[in-house]
């Protein structure tokens, strides 16, 4: 049996909390495939190109890890690449119940993908892009919670 | 890549609910085995035999599945099986509270085992082996709520 | 269209956020069965005749109320004395996560009994029967919390 | 006594999800008002006159079921058409929340409305307007979750 | 020791949940800092000026309480005024969830600051700087739930 | 103003993450009193005796922690001992919800007396006193989840 997962996310930008979750997943899966969303009615802080970069060079360890985007319905993409299995990781019980209500939605508009749910490390569970972005805005520190390669282009938008 | 999940409970007795998990759990990992705990200080309707029987039973269709029991911790018993993935169902939030804190003990306790959540059917989100107790013993309707070799156990242990 | 709603509960003893919902839903419903659960299992510090009489002494101004109380399933209960409505008070998310399991079962062991809830005033948000026991155990203040009558018979009881 | 019950919401567009909760309220009430929410901030997708049409035409069969609209206080709405109840679907936690500090606030501007909540079939549970219209959107399946008008209502919004 | 507790908040306008929380901390620590945030991407109803001048108004009575603005990370504006304690209210979950994960990023990023969470009183528990602006900007009643001066004011920007 | 605080549990045994809310305590306030709750319906792992000594010990560093018991309500006690707040620790949401409960509940029973919730560090998130006796009964490892003499005597309790 091989089984392929997909991991769908926005990752503007990727954070040590979606590493943590693609290392747990690739470790189970035999393929997982990073998908960014492309959201046309989002402004993203870095284009999908960019967001794409930031994810190959962190998951470069990672052999059976893909990147790649999508726009549309998840389920479509994820028939499209051959998957059975959405991960979604879950930190807050709000998270959980926005993430519930897509599982059950998702698996009625295809039954041959399932949504998997894990944990990222607890030391990443306060962790989100948009706060990360919050706080590297204000100057704040934010080494050991994005990586390094992240850290640097984030230091670079905020300080033009 | 073999992945060979632990899927574990009391299943005093087993529910429409778990077998709904344990087939989405088949079709996605190499090896699932369903894992009774043996619980000392609690006392169960049904023995740890009777719930291997019903188990059995309800899962025959599946190649991949297979029946076990334990006691002790159950990262000890996932290692021994070989097992990097413990499986839980969640239905509530309170289900998911108690969930998250013993997947993070989990994780400390063995890092070579994760915990990964599942949703069962919405149709059997109200479910549970405690409700159907309740609802047997007073002589509901649990049809369609349970396999039918259980049905007919319930009817047994409450009319004698 | 004449409507009957039972409003279950162990009562035991009732408090003013129970006399509280009760008030609200006799102006919003043709009648009011307040239905005491004979639980045989647990060990109540009232009996049910004690509690028959606090909650008639309580309800004496309600026109519409009946009280009565039942042991087995409390849809068979509700088809018996005609109602099609179950009230149920919410006060906390955990009594929600529960109050939510119980009425999809009874939605399914009975399609013709529905449940409704409604919140007690928010000075009663934190009252339980359980907790009124606790603090009258320990000889603290319950005045305004339970009726009069309510509150003598705890003293009774703990003083003794 | 007759009580009359408002079931209020912006129903852009009207989901089974709705209806099921109106045929619950319709057979348990004397006369059940559909306020639609006149919302001046929000874009909606269809017109307050499209709205009511897909409502009236969904809610055909039910006799004591009336459609109107409204702005400003949704309490001085129910005064105006003689309402008791107010009655919201519940479906998730989240949705639970605010609920409940919408119905603490209307209790407080209003003491002869009381907000009850009903739960939609677990079925409907993941249904919400918002997420019908992404999937239609994207071209997905919304057979089974809208009424057939509302679909074809919505190809044609986006197949324009 | 002395303790100094900041309280930071938009305050868009103050309600007597806020001042609530204000008295009971400044009853309990040495200094309480109320500090209004400058967020320039929203459009407040009241501006900095007139925020500071109700607040200041509604805080007259407590010696030990201060009004502050602030832009930019809490963190550094606690650690600027040499607070150890920051105090937030929480009156529901999803409050409290947001709450958790900003409390141990703020933790992250100072350990000299800590964040202590204390409930207004129960009759301000649905209260909210939102909710209020909505009901007066409908001409409903808030009297009792904000400051005088401030229901004053939002009779003159909404009759205006 | 000199502020004590009252930090209440059964302790049985103190964990790491106890010993954690403690320090942030003490850093704060002018006096804190660990009280282990005397409750004769429990059957304890340790006496107060042995939880005394155990929390003596790992409480040796703070100058201004005192460790005391106490039966009956928590806010005599507090009262009694001069303190103007209760701590509280906050991991989950089903914590906060009974804490909340009785904070109220407390509230009313004296005006005195103010809770105040904490977090422990996020790397104690998933620990209670309940799962580590159900680990180390099953010779599971505890080392650094509880102090150094607390392992020992646990480990003394179940190898006998």
């Amino acid at each position: 049996m091989e089984t392929i997962a997909v991991y769908p996310g926005s990752f503007d930008p990727v954070t040590n909390g979606h590493i943590d979750l693609i290392q747990r997943s690739s470790a189970r899966f035999d393929k997982v495939v990073v998908a960014i969303l492309r959201n046309a009615s989002k402004t993203p802080l870095f284009s999908v190109e960019e967001r794409r970069e930031m994810l190959t060079a962190a998951t470069r360890g990672f052999e059976n890890v893909a990147i790649d985007d999508f726009s549309g319905l998840l389920v479509d993409f994820a028939e499209q690449v051959g998957a059975s299995v959405i991960i979604r990781g879950i930190r807050a019980i709000s998270d959980y119940e926005y993430e519930l209500q897509m599982a059950l939605m998702n698996r009625r508009l295809s039954s041959r993908v399932e949504t998997v749910f894990m944990l990222p490390a607890e030391s990443y569970s306060f962790l989100s892009s948009k706060l990360i972005k919050e706080i590297a805005c204000h100057g704040g520190a934010i080494g050991g919670l994005v990586p390094e390669d992240v850290e640097r282009r984030l230091k670079d938008k905020f300080t033009r």
